[in-house]
This record gives structure tokens, C-alpha cells and sequence, in this order.
């Protein structure tokens, strides 16, 4: 195959994915279509890998060389295509709005340039079904299964409507934020809106717990990235009745464990006094086990980044308090997350990941295939 | 009709329409019950004043006099009634848990005793619809249709679980609120939690506005009886997503206009200038037409608190923050609106009006008829 | 001595004393003005009663009656003389803005009127020192000394710029409120403005529990008159360094211990639970021993009303937030304090009372003179 | 002169400076000991560059190469001694405790080593005043009156208790904050504790302002670096008078123009629009022309590591938001600034920058001395 005609190739299967996009958790056809194009390009397949639609292709060589992981994650978004496409959305409501589709294409375009190489050690194909669930995520149950057992390197790429068509970004050491989800619940007591002082109304405490939770900002380094947000509060049904109840929830993000102690400190310790000093009781729930950082490896990004910069522009950029869980697999393995640009205001590709409008400038994907593959060979051989 | 005869009708009368409450607007077997009786009782019997469940009675004297009213709200509330009385409600979800049955019953044993009584001038039956209604209230249309056309004085009396068995209490001039209802939208820009620089956060701006709201006691009178409360509010939908908009709703209750112009005033204020500190545009709301303050005449509630004080206890009591739409007959005629207690610790009668289980002590309801019509025979000679 | 004789000497005595105005505890000359005056009328004196410059004077009759005190406060205001009155302060920085002039003046002219009738029971004058010092004041040590021992009714008078001239104004029950002081220091740990995370703010600690105590007003019935107010709040020296201490003081006025339990609970919750939220540590001081609520015998001020209402114009007013010291009398005795007006447009006399230019209306100071007498006699023969 | 006699003369020279700590502006005797040393070491001084005690020294090459400036600032503080050092501070409340005494002799030492040295180009000596001085500072009139004309780099060392002795630190780019200064002047209307109705209350406006002012944290790209502190506030005299006027100082701190633009855009809308809200007048003043973000060339700083990491170990740390006029000089040259540990707990020298403690392992000095002469040797000759 030609490079030409991976190209062509990439593009069919990516629109082919784009037209049939599934929610996280439910990428079966997705799944099998990866599977059938790696079972045909002779690699050695395994399905089912920690959940049901993940795929884990391996191409072994016969010299002896280091396993490098290459990640694609593979779910859509419950959101309404708002575009006009020829290969646009067919399923009501679900949209590949975030590129995965271009993920799980370029990795295949790269299994398709690998597959005829040389290869010294092994290439590992991991295809991650739901990343966008902001609980488990994908990445957990493939890594508990087995699935970066003997790895060591790992490489994912996001395709992104945040830089130019082309432009690899990246940074050395923390890159993206760890998020950490939380509710609050508030119990008060409800009564007649005409007899405040005969309640505990929850809505003046929830509004004092919001109001001194933004003070967090002054406990925490301030050369350190640090987001609170309090996204949704609820309390109350009529405009003369006082509530017994309030419910909070929000998102804190995070990039040293220091800040995020000092936060997660500062939360409970303000919900708790908040509510003890005006009657009320309260209960904080923390998501478990949220996303980790996701941290680049230095040494490798520094060779990563001159691999890229043959290929394209390569731009370092400060962290994002966004979050992914290609995190979970750098917690065990050497590599590198990094994003390829797609905007490109001449082919109205101007709209971030998540808009129902997002569109991508398939003239880019060759790009992520050929890093996919670059980093692939280059890094078997160290 | 002996005056024990009286009580025998006046509790079956009520038991009947306690076990068939019926809700705002909707009095219909109620209000047939009423004509029916007054008609018995050769009254001249109107219905359909002003709302389809609407009756006025009218007793006409021979000789030359003043023409009093005496008005029995009607409808019941929808609470799930949890006594086991065995004339508990029949219609599930929907009770007379304010004691309105009693009301009704109250004054047709009134007219009992009135109809064999030589009376000078008129007095005058008002049975109200849709006293629970927060809104318009029944007896706006009532008056509109002419109901207390020619009144001189108008009376009306409630049940309470929140004095005594058999106490009156009332008071001199203002004493009960008039209800401002407000609904605040505010009109933000969301975004990713992530990322609150690039959103006008509707949950950070409505925080501000509670909190600055509650300084409006310091901006009013401190001797004027006067509660603000910020009832209900909602805004987003997810852990790390900043919503568009959120909504607030509550209630205002002043006594007097001046510290009623200061608060509405005060809100505006606050409402506009926090959303434009923050880039956020806000509507705000308010109810139309609010039940007006309920003011008793200071003269003839003196007289009245004399007559009640030959029938039982009457107490003084301070103003109630809590509204009624009695307040708009006041607004036309001289009158007096009182409280008949039915606390009664023995018989288990310890719930407020509103309340599930609250229960009435069936022996106090003749204080009540007696209060009816000493009052109007009093206030039809003056 | 003729009625125009004793009120050629009333207003001789009251310029004489707001030319040679004394601050609290300091009225010497006051005090002996007063001693020769009442001894002159063959009243028995009492100096030092308490305090150096208390004076009281007794008067007794020959039959047996009741013993009423009439008491006059004496001290002048730390306020610069403004006016252009002949007589106006000759002692720099100190004025009689309060009218406690008038007081004394009023209460001598009683003196000379009473002194001439056939008296029962005993008239007791009390003159009292440091009625302004917000803190243990003049009339606690005159008690303490005896003073009012054997007293049965008590009465005073205080001029005021808020009513009309002539108007006696008064109210039954609880008049004027109880003033609690309140102090509280903010224990944090300074360092530079650019590195607030180490450091724990104690300006941010105070504008917590400056905007949570406002929230107490929710805590309290909204029919009980109620205030506080954070009047100082002091932190700071430099724009780049965070202060290890702030300090803000305070008032709550309430008219009934409900409410004020009820305040200072949530004071001191509050206070507790910022602090000890953001790791601060507090210190809340309340001043000891507050003036009591100033609250006037039902029964009695129902009579004085009717007394005062054959000199002048008597109105019922709702309840005052200043304080007075003269309800430590009411607590030991029955008794009314009013207040007597003296506005008076016409003559220029429209500032409030502690107004560098406050003037009174010297017409009005017979009508206190007489109600002074007029309840002596009437009491002492009850 | 051996480096052991350099070493020892600079030890000598900064003991004797920080036995006699001078002010800022008023470095008279430091000034003049620093032109006695390199007029005798054959260097061409100007004093009273743009400020009286400023000093600029010129040593230049025969042969043809760039011109390097190094700088020293030269105030103490106005801080009492708390050392037991034998050579502790003879000028009672003036401490040289931020270590300009250690930068005056590490600047002379280099003086001593590069005046003996074959110099290309040209190496200028600037001995600043008025460091610590938060409004001006010295850099810029020296500036104005041509100190660094004709400059190709500019180098600084600050030493620091911060990090462990011997160890420099410094980073590319953006490397000090930004200080703006902020006073705010809150006009209300004072009136009586107990009526805040009839006043417009300072001290509830400003708390409002506090408030909100630490929303701005939600207003700013959360990876930028950004601080914002009330650092004082003042109002109110007394525990029952509302005070007419508040005013509140701070500090914000930015690294970039957009952040800066923001926090400050931030702060007049709240100050604006919440006094306005509660019938207030406020002003805003900003210090003028505050110190820039201090910005080390990153090619230069590049470098600068390279041949720093030849001499002792060197970090690359995250920004600092403290604030630094050295600034200045990189606003028109390249160069870099940087830091020189001297925190060294065996020798008790563990206490912070500008503590009445802070102490200097004077075994550093030399390092400084030999980084000042590489610095200006290696870019010399580039």
C-alpha cells in the first residue's frame, strides 16, 4: 500500500465511524470494524479486553526491541450533528464531536504503514472504548486486563480544533489537569418562606459555602494551575415555601497533589463549618478514583517532540485543566500524550472539540499517522 | 333550632365537606351544600359571583340599619391528609388541612341562628372560593362582581392551630403581610468547568445577588415587621459543565409601603448591578396584584374585641407575616379579621394549619358561630 | 412663686447649665448647681449618691402616699457647640446636644412647683451623672447607693428634635432597646500580599463574618424589632503586606431576650466557625452589663398617658433602637419614660438630638415641668 | 589579588555595609564605599547617576566585544536586627535584611577579578538605590540618565533564603510578577449604630467589594499565574456609629497583560457597580507606573544556565510573584536575573528574606562573585 493509498483508506474509515458513532461503552461496531482491518493487516487481535468493545492489536518483530503502545480512544458524544457533512452523524443525538473517529483511523493508517515494516520488538494497537465517561473511563479496565503488560512506551494523540491545521502541541511533565468531582448535599429544615427563623434554610447555606469556596483560590499556589467550579446547585420548589434540602455539584481541577490537598482540605473543611455554624448538616461525595494527571515524561517528550518536529510544527504549550485517561497508562509506562491541530478557517474548520459544529481537516491525518508510526519504529529501537 | 341543634348541623356540615375537599377554583359540591342550606334557611341565595363557585347569601331586615358581611373561605389544600379520623378525606391528595371546612360550617350556623332573628339592615353571606390561591385569590373577582356592594362592615374569622382552644386574638391595624412573589433570571454564558475565564457563570453571579440581598434589612425600618427569602433556585445540569442560566424564586413581606418601596427597590438594584459587574444580563419578575396588607379598622376592632371578649378569651397578638386575600374586602369596608385558637393538647390537636394531621377541636367551632353573629347584630344596629 | 415665675427661672437654669456644659461623671458644677436650688426650696439633699455628682433630692409629705422619683439625667455630649445662641457652650468641644440641660432645668422647676403643695408620700429627684456612657452609666451606682430604695414609681423625661413641639410621645411595654457591644479580634498569620497561600488572612476571615452576620436576621422573628451593625473594622498597614490581626466592633439592639439570645448565639457561632474554618483564631468580647430594654408599665403608662394627655398631645410611637439608662430604674420600679417633643420649624429647631447645631424650643419646657408634677401628685396618691 | 584575597575582601566589605544599613535614597556611605573600591581598582566611576547615591562603574576592553552590565542594589530595610552576628547592624531599625549588602560585595569581587582581566568590549558596574522602594525605584532614574546606554546585557543575582546554599536558580521568561497597587475610598453616609436604615453603611460596601473582588480568580486563565490581595482596611471609630468612609489597600500580581487587564478591568466593575447598588461613591487609585514583569531573555537565560551549571548546581524554578525593579534593565537589554541560595541549616541560616533573622552562609559570596565575572567575560566576547 502506497501512502496514497492509506490515505484514502484512513479517510474511509474515519467517515464510516463519523456516520455510525456509539456512546461510551457501546462502540461494537466500531470495535469490530478495528478488529477486521487488523486481522486483515495480519496482526494478532484480542477483543474483549477489560470491556467488552476494546481491541489490543500486536505486531511482534522478529529482532528484539522495546513494546511501544500506540492509543486510540474510540466513543462519540451524546450530542446533535449541527453540520452538513455527506458522512454526517446517522444515529439521532450521537456525534464523534470530540475526533475520536480520526483517533481509531489514524491508528489503523498506522497499523496499515507497520504492518510491511521491519519491526523490532512490538507495536501494540490499544483501541479505548470510553474515555469521555468522566467516572471509570476505558483505560482502568484495559490496563487491569492486561492490556500494557510489558510496555514501554506509550503514545496517544488528540486531534484538536484548538491549534492550526497541522501543529503538533505538546509539554514536557504535567499536561493535563486531574479532575476531581464533587456533590454536596445540604439538610436544613424547611418551613413557610414568611418564617425564615423558624428553618434551617439550605439555599443561605449553600449560597455561604459557594461564596467562601472561591476563597480557595488564596490557599493554593498561585504559580500552581487550579480550577474550582460549583456548575450546578438545585433547592426549592415554590416561592413561599423554604426547602428542607440543597444538592451542589462542581469540579475541581488539579495539577500537583499539593493543590489538590490543600483544596479538597479547604472544601470539607468550609461545607462542614458552613453547615455546623448555621444548623444544617451536610454531606461532601468525592468521585473515586478521578482521572490522574497526565504527565509526559520529559526525557521521552524531548525526543518525542524531534521526532514530531520532522513531520510537522511542533509548539510546547502551557498545561490544560482539561483531563484524559491516556493519564492511567503514563502512570505505568514511559510516553507522551500530544495533540495534532485541525483548525483551519479557509475549510470552515473552526469549531472546538465538543461543538456540534466540529469539524476536522482530514488533510491532517496523515500527520497523526505518520507520528503514530514514526514514534512506533523509532522508539521499539531505543 | 335550639343552639345544640345548631352545633349538631354545624359539626355534621363540616365533617361532610371535610371528607369531600375540594381545591381552589374548583368548590362545587361545596358551594351547592352552602346554597342549599342558606336556601332552607329562606335566605336569599346569588351564586356564581364573580367565580362559578362563588355564593353570596343575603339576610334583609325590615327595619333601616347597616349592612354587615361575613365572609367563609372555602377551598381545601393539596396535602395528603395522614389522620385517622373517621370523616378523613375521601379525595386522596387533597385536604382541609387550613380548616376552611370549619369556616363554611361556622357561618352557615350563623345564619341559622340570624335567619330567626328580627334583623335591621342586611347582613350579607360571603362564601369565597380560592383563598389558598397565591395569586388573583377569589375575592377579587367576588367584589368585582358587586359582592360587597353597599357593605358597611365585613368580618371573616380563621381556625388556628397556633393558639388555644377557644382564644380569639387579633389586632389593631396592620396585621397581616402583603406577599410579594419574585422569580430572578439571569442569563450567563456557559462553558467547561474547566474553563469559568471564558463563561459568565449564572451560579457565581446568583450567589452574589442572595448574598447581597439579605443586607436589605439593614436598608429598612427595624421596628417594621419584614422577611426576604430566596426560596428556590436552579441552575446546571453536570459536574463540569457551566450552565447558561439559572433561576431564583421568593417572597417579600412587608407591612407597610415604605419599607415594601425600600425592599422591591433594593432588589432591583442589587439584581442589575451584580449582573452587570459580571457580564451577565437578568430579568426580574414580580407577581402582579398581591394580596394587599390586612389592616383592621383600629375603631371597630376595638369594639370587635369587646363583643368576642363576652364570648371567650381575646388576646392581641403581634402582626403575622403570613397573607390572606380577606385583606381586599378590608381595603373597601371597615371590618376586622380574627383567629379562633383549636390548639388543644388533650384532644391531640397540636398541628399547625397546613400541617397533614392538623385537627380541629370541634368544640370551639360554636365560639365561632356566636362570634358571627353577635358581630353582626352589633355592627347592623350601630 | 408664680407659674411665669418658675418658668423665668426654667430657662434661666437650663442656659445657665448649657453654657457650662460637663462630660459624664464630670459635672461638678451641675451637681452643685442643682444641691443649692433644691436646698433653697427646703428640699432634703443627698450628694454623692453613688457617684460624686449625683444629687437627690427628697420631699416629703405629711400624709401618708406612695414615693414617686422624677429623674433628670446631667451630662453634656464631646460635641462642638454650632449654633449662634447667646448662650451658647463656653467650653470648648463640649455641648448639651442631648438636652440633658433641659432635663435638669425641668426637674428643678418641678421642685419649685411641688415644694409649695401639700404633698403625701414622698417626691424623690434623682439627678443623674453619665447617662451617655454607653457603658455601666449613671444610674447603676445611684441604685447600688440606694437611690431609688422604697421608690413606687419612677418617671422621666427626655426632650427630643424627632417629635413636634409639645408632643409627648411614649409606648407601653418594652420602648427602647437593649444594646449589646460586641468586639471582635481576628488572630491570623501575616506575610506578603504576593503569597497569601501561606499566610492566614485575617481580612478575608472578617469580611466572612461581617457577611454571615448579616444572615442572622433570618435567625430572628421578623415581627421583633431588631438590629446589628459591624461599625469599625480595622486590619492592615501596607499594600503588600497581609496583617496577622483584624479587630472590628459592633451593636445589637433588641427589645426581647429571645431575639438577643438568639443573635448572640449566632454571634459566636459564626465568629467560632469562619475562624476556625480558615485557621484563625478568634476572641469575641461583649460589653459587660449592658442597659437593660427600657420597657414601661403597661398599667401605669396607660395613666400617665391619660395624665399627660390633659397638658399637651400625647401619641403612642412604635419602639425605639437607642438605649437608656433609665431602664435600670424600671427594672426596681413601675414607672413610664416619654419623651417630649420639640421640633419646631418655625424657629429653626429641626436637628435630631447629638446634632452639634440640635436647638430646643424653650416654650415646650413648662409642659415637662408640669408633667413632671403632675404625675408626682397624681402617683403619690394612688 | 587570589580569589582567597578576593574572597576575603568581600566578606570584609559586606560586613562592613551590614553593620551600617542605609535606607532607601539614602545609601550615602554605601555609595561612597563602592566608588572608593573601584576607583582604586582603576575603574572609571560616575556617581549621582540619576540619583544622588547612585554609582555606575565602566571598565573597558581594548579590544572590540559587547557591553555587559552587572547590578547591585544597595538599600537596606526598615527592620530591627534580631541577630547575635558580631557584626550586626549599628543603625537602631535598619537592617540590611534582604541581602543587598551581600549583592554591593559580590558586585565588587567581580570588580576585583575582571579588572585585572584582558576585558573585550566593555563590563559596566551599576549600583542601584532604592530597591525595596515600592513606588519608583532606582532603576528607573538611572535608566533615564543613561546608565545602561548603549548595553547589550544585563545581569542581576538576588541571594535567597530560599533555596539551599550554593544553588542558583532562575527560569526562562516570565519570571517576576507585576505589582500593581490598588487604594479604594469607600463614601458612604455614618449616622447612628442602631439606624442603619438612614445611613449608607462603608463597612458593608467594602465587605461586598472583598467579596467579589476574589471572584476574579474566575475571571483569568487559571495556568497563569495571578494574585489578588486586600491587604488592609479601615473604618469606624467607635461601637455605635456607622462611619461615613472606608478605605482598602491591596495588591495584584500578573506575570502577562491579559490577566493583568482582566484582574483590573474586574476591580472597577465591582467597586463601580456594588457601590453604586447601596447609594455609595467610590474612587479607585492605582500606583503609576508599577515595577513590569521581570522577564529574562530566553535564548540569554539559555546560556546563562549553561555556564551558571559550570560553578554549582542550577534549578529552573516556577515563577515568583514577588516583584523586583531590575525589570527595568530588561525591558531595554537582554539579560537575565537570578538567585543565589544561601539557605544552609547547619549554619542557622534557615530564616526567609526580609525576617529581622536573615542570615547569609557567607561560604556563597564567591560563587556570586564568580558568576558575575564568567557572565560578563563569556558575553563580552559573544
Amino acid at each position: 500500500m502506497s501512502l496514497e493509498e492509506v490515505k484514502e483508506k484512513v479517510v474511509e474509515i474515519r467517515r464510516e465511524i463519523h456516520k455510525h458513532p456509539e456512546l461510551s461503552y457501546k462502540e461494537f461496531k466500531t470495535s469490530k470494524l478495528i478488529a477486521d482491518v487488523l486481522t486483515s493487516l495480519g496482526i494478532e487481535v484480542e477483543t474483549g479486553v477489560g470491556l467488552p468493545t476494546a481491541v489490543v492489536g500486536r505486531l511482534k518483530g522478529k529482532k528484539v526491541g522495546k513494546t511501544v503502545a500506540l492509543r486510540a480512544d474510540m466513543d462519540a458524544l451524546p450530542v446533535k450533528e449541527e453540520t452538513s457533512l455527506p458522512f454526517k452523524s446517522e444515529v439521532e443525538g450521537v456525534m464523534h464531536a470530540c475526533g475520536h473517529d480520526t483517533h481509531v483511523a489514524m491508528l489503523l493508517g498506522a497499523a496499515m504503514i507497520l504492518s510491511r515494516e521491519d519491526i523490532q520488538g512490538e507495536v501494540r494497537f490499544l483501541f479505548q472504548p470510553a474515555e469521555e465517561d468522566g467516572g471509570m473511563g476505558g483505560a482502568k479496565p484495559m490496563i487491569e486486563a492486561g492490556a500494557i503488560d510489558g510496555v514501554d512506551y506509550v503514545f496517544g494523540i488528540h486531534i484538536s480544533g484548538s491549534y492550526p491545521a497541522g501543529v503538533f502541541a505538546t509539554r514536557k511533565g504535567p499536561f493535563m489537569a486531574l479532575p476531581d468531582s464533587f456533590k454536596i448535599e445540604i439538610h436544613g429544615r424547611g418551613g413557610h418562606g414568611s418564617a425564615p427563623q423558624e428553618t434551617v434554610d439550605p439555599i443561605f447555606v449553600a449560597v455561604q459555602i459557594v461564596n467562601q469556596l472561591y476563597g480557595v483560590y488564596r490557599r493554593v499556589d498561585p504559580v500552581q494551575p487550579f480550577v474550582i467550579s460549583v456548575t450546578s446547585i438545585h433547592s426549592g420548589t415554590a416561592d413561599n415555601v423554604i426547602p428542607d434540602n440543597a444538592v451542589m455539584e462542581g469540579t475541581i481541577r488539579t495539577l500537583d497533589e499539593t493543590t489538590r490537598r490543600r483544596a479538597l482540605d479547604y472544601l470539607r473543611k468550609v461545607v462542614d463549618h458552613v453547615c455546623e455554624a448555621h444548623g444544617a448538616t451536610c454531606e461532601v461525595h468525592m468521585m473515586e478514583d478521578p482521572y490522574p494527571v497526565t504527565i509526559n515524561d520529559p526525557g521521552t517528550t524531548e525526543e518525542v517532540m524531534k521526532i514530531l518536529s520532522k513531520i510537522s510544527t511542533v509548539i510546547e504549550t502551557p498545561p490544560i485543566m482539561g483531563a484524559e485517561d491516556f493519564s492511567r497508562f503514563l502512570e505505568r509506562s514511559k510516553g507522551t500524550y500530544f495533540f495534532l491541530g485541525t483548525r483551519n478557517e479557509k475549510k470552515g474548520c473552526v469549531y472546538p472539540n465538543h461543538s456540534s459544529k466540529f469539524c476536522v481537516d482530514e488533510d491532517v491525518l496523515m500527520l497523526g499517522v505518520r507520528a503514530h508510526a514514526e514514534l512506533a519504529k523509532h522508539f521499539t529501537r531505543t
